[in-house]
């Protein structure tokens, strides 16, 4: 069986860096075309000392090119600045390219919202509308019909893939209210990216932990508030306090909320077994997700490197109140794991397919 | 003038280490007598390796004795685990010795809760019930005057701290509401003492973030809860969530609230000063609490190693809930140091003796 | 094909941890048979909360027999304390059984060096040295013939691994002296294994660096020196100083050397280059081992959980010295993936085989 | 006693936000004058947020000015980038203002050094080499009556000042040999400075190791050589390695050294006490460095944020060679602290004057 030639639109990152290691161990697919900007005519290696000595390390970096990508492969991962990422998917798609987008170009189905979040001070609106409806957002455990009948996928964003998989079932469950919905999560520094700041030197971050962003301020609230409010049928606004952590990767989200209908006409006795067995079934034969058994937390160290996720739910008899959590890699479930999960549905593959490889701990 | 002779009790864990440090530097106080029972017959710099070859790292350290003790020393430090405590301070009060105790021994006011929380698995009665009508709750910033009349003062454990100087204002001020509060917070290793386990073992835990003792399993949930009912003048059931995070110290705290009626009756707009407001008002002349200017958010970097908070109050309006946020050094302003400020102020002495020196970044 | 079935003995550790996670992607092994001796009756997923929720972390441990064993698996690695190994090594031998042995039991080929450094105040002697003359030190890079046809091979220690990877092509080229060789190593804290002890509690260890064992106090010594000694052609007695790093995984082995005549006698301009290509040369065509381009430094967050190494040296025109270095992970170069290297190797597998996932960067 | 107004120049970054720390808690200075050139404006809490709250936040910061300062201030700390460094030097000596400098400008006596280290590709000259003659190399355990007399002190760096402490008392007594030294340290981030950049980025830097500058590419191997040299009485060339861990402070530093005639000259047995009590007698007495017991490896978590050093020596028996360590903080001693040790010693004042506050551990 030949491989499928992919494309690999902004490799220099950390997204592309994962998208480049998963890729070459996958087992249906070659790295067909492989570009990013700033990074043009050097090779892998040099943009990546990690990959030096292997065979995709002594692959040279080309610059964008959507007619040179559309000869050559038959699927795109865009992992571009928002914006941009939506100019380079419309020429791809015109071309007849499916793409996984990881900007966060198609996550918003509304274009005024994505003018509100990401348009800036002019509410700039979206770059290519049209391609709107036919994205559909890439969490395969919620999407997993319309993303194997799809062609543009929109990847998550990692919070939000955090947030979702921790209190979407309990949601659409009725366990718990869809008002009053607080997300803390905690991420690794990665998850800002590979541009150096004064924020992740290491002298300042590597020590100490704080919340940023915060009060609605962080444009993932968007994007988690539209995928729960599609899971309770019913429009959100929430909380959501991101963290800064000393650490390279992972998410641990918190999510908290009041009891649902559905929860509070069970005995409180009877409460926690619920909101667990909730989660439990939700994943029941899912490959990448786990819920914990009762008593259990998740830990991003027993996720990192892996497209796993750990969740838990916990109802707090004292207080009235359900705590949902989940830890993910950020990089992998909440970015290029995911996104090739996305792909290995789009074609049919089994969604393990390059992405078996356990965590690895410590 | 000569100095107070101080005892120090339970001298081999970190808060016994932070208590050196700080009494070592103290411009009122002579370390009189310093007493651990494991590591009795060491000297202070085989137990601390950072005190080799200070005059401090010399003295040798004894077995506790109530009577020795009290033969030299004014005021005695307690920091054993709890039980145990509260019996070495009943035995130094019977010989008038001042005590500031920082075991949890003395810190919830009802005998019935300590039994709850503290009594095991049969539920044992308080070691010395009657001395508790006499402990003050130690956070000057709530009880300065009380504290200032004591003889026996129940050093607040680290997370309570936290969460008490990041919300008590809000909720005395009637800014936010006493039901449905949720505390999620952040901590470093130290948090968990110096007997060495897997959940702290480096490769376990260096490079990971977990939550643990959720829901109402945690100890210090009764003492918020004690605390910020006192502060709401209400009974209180919060929910309580503490994460170990890969670094040696500091707490970040963040409590959640919905608006109180005072909050609420404001315009939407005047909120998020109102709640700024309240704290920079209720700090307003402290020595080591700052309330940051709106938009800033507390880093446990920017206080580690000082007796420092900073504290900072936002409103969410989207969501129309209250985040107060904290950051403090949890074995200063946490346990040692804010014990010697209980007893700067019992003695009258400016609350900053021993404790001026700025925190030290990075 | 039917997979080859292998046992794996002392799952618990760490070492036993990345051997179930690399065998589990084996494509031409099954695991058989999974024992530890405390951890009997839990399952794997018990053990290790990273492999909750795979298949592999259903299993349930088993106690170590020889007999069950010797008949489901024919290969077997054993990671247990050493003197336990060499028991265990010596009973699945005696029916038959191909071992790859990760304690120390099987490095050293004089058996007085083994009771010297292993045999504790007694100089114990080795508890099956009939089976030495058969082991295989299992660096495949230096002993790729003779471990293909061994039935025994001795898995190398983390920091020798570094060490002969750096220095050992350089030795046997002339172009460094065997006399005067200093090892300057820097270790994560996963190396210490997975007690928990106050060295690697995160609090002590988890922001500053410390030698230990230093001056030939460190059992890898005996190791390295008859390593480096067989390179060299010549007995060896170096200085060997292991460190310990605030991060889980990783060495950085700096060798300093005086150069051999072989250097010597080139013009002083031509020296770096070829030391630089002594490296290259001996890694052309290694699956695993990259000799980074003049000017590249070693980084073990380039290798981290991958079997690769990367190797570098550098003449030092100013003092006359050469720098050798490598970065591996302890963990896999350093244990569990040369195991299962050295068992592709026995095979007539591709060494890559279960291997060639890239590291994962950051 | 009035105070001595003392200048803080190039206050933005950590080596200034070090001198504010403990200049801020010297009993015998005010900081009179405090400059940075792209902070001016700004104040010292804007800066740096671990100073907000505190009446040297709410501080302006202004732009350097030799005449403002001298009308102000007895003493300045200069801490700008080398080059700059020496000119704003010029013009405060000019004016009688005493000057202890933080960069590179004044530690090395040879202008032609100077010229080949800092001067670039064109070699350009030193600045103001009309002083050097007067600049006295800070380390006051070396040069403490040269630098009582002085007006100008050149503080040494970082790695200089651990390498000095380490080696320079054995070079001094001949029990180590001058040529053949490799110095390999091991510093904290920190010592990047405040720029941040991919090496320093959390991601990149946070849970990995790696040397850099090697071979004699790092400047600081010019003033070792130096120093060392004068220690020895001799020209040396040695090897130089410096690494970037993964935490924010702390330098560890090991000299490897053949042993000299006088350590040759004792029995094997006697080796080890006789390095061991050369460094304790060169230290007995000194408020800032401790020789540790034999068998006592330094750690920088003892020192971290302190003035102080922990120095060993081992004698390594099989290898004959000797191993001597030190453990500092690189902002205090090998920065910030020695510069205030130095104007102490300046001042004629108690040297522990402002520095007297031991490490904070863990």
């Amino acid at each position: 069986v030949p491989r499928a030639p992919v494309a690999v639109v902004g490799a220099s990152g950390y997204t592309g860096a994962e998208l480049l290691r998963l890729l070459a161990g996958h087992p249906h697919v070659e790295i067909a075309d492989l570009s990013a900007q700033r990074a043009a005519g050097a090779t892998v290696g040099e943009v990546f000392g990690h990959l030096r000595g292997l065979p995709i390390g002594e692959r040279v970096v080309d610059a964008f090119d959507a007619v040179r990508i559309s000869n050559t492969a038959e699927i795109a991962f865009t992992a571009l600045p928002h914006g941009h990422s939506a100019r380079a998917v419309a020429a791809l798609r015109a071309r007849g390219v499916a793409v996984v987008d990881l900007s966060a170009d198609f996550r918003l189905r509304d274009p005024a919202e994505y003018a509100r979040w990401y348009g800036g001070p002019e509410a700039t609106p979206h770059p290519a509308p049209e391609l709107l409806a036919e994205a559909v957002y890439g969490v395969p455990e919620r999407y997993r019909d319309a993303i194997a009948a799809a062609s543009l996928v929109a990847g998550p964003g990692c919070y939000p893939t955090a947030a979702i998989l921790a209190a979407a079932p309990l949601l659409a469950a009725g366990l718990i209210r869809a008002d009053g919905l607080i997300v803390d999560a905690k991420s690794g520094a990665s998850g800002a990216g590979r541009s150096p700041g004064l924020a992740t030197h290491l002298p300042e971050a590597g020590e100490g932990v704080r919340a940023y962003k915060v009060a609605g301020a962080h444009r993932h609230t968007a994007e988690i508030e539209q995928e729960l409010g599609a899971a309770a049928g019913a429009s959100v606004r929430l909380v959501f306090t991101p963290h800064l952590l000393p650490m390279s990767r992972g998410i641990l989200c918190c999510v908290y909320a009041a009891p649902g209908d559905a929860l509070s006409a069970l005995r409180t006795e009877a409460r926690g077994r619920a909101v667990a067995d909730a989660l439990a079934a939700a994943y029941d034969g899912e490959p990448f997700v786990t819920a914990l058994p009762a008593g259990a937390c998740p830990d991003t160290a027993h996720v990192r490197r892996s497209n796993r996720a750990h969740v838990s739910a916990t109802y707090d008899a004292r207080a009235d109140r359900v705590l949902a959590m989940s830890a993910i890699d950020n990089l992998v479930k909440g970015a290029a794991g995911q996104a090739i999960q996305c792909m290995n549905a789009m074609r049919g593959w089994d969604e393990r397919a390059g992405l078996d490889a356990p965590p690895a701990f410590p």
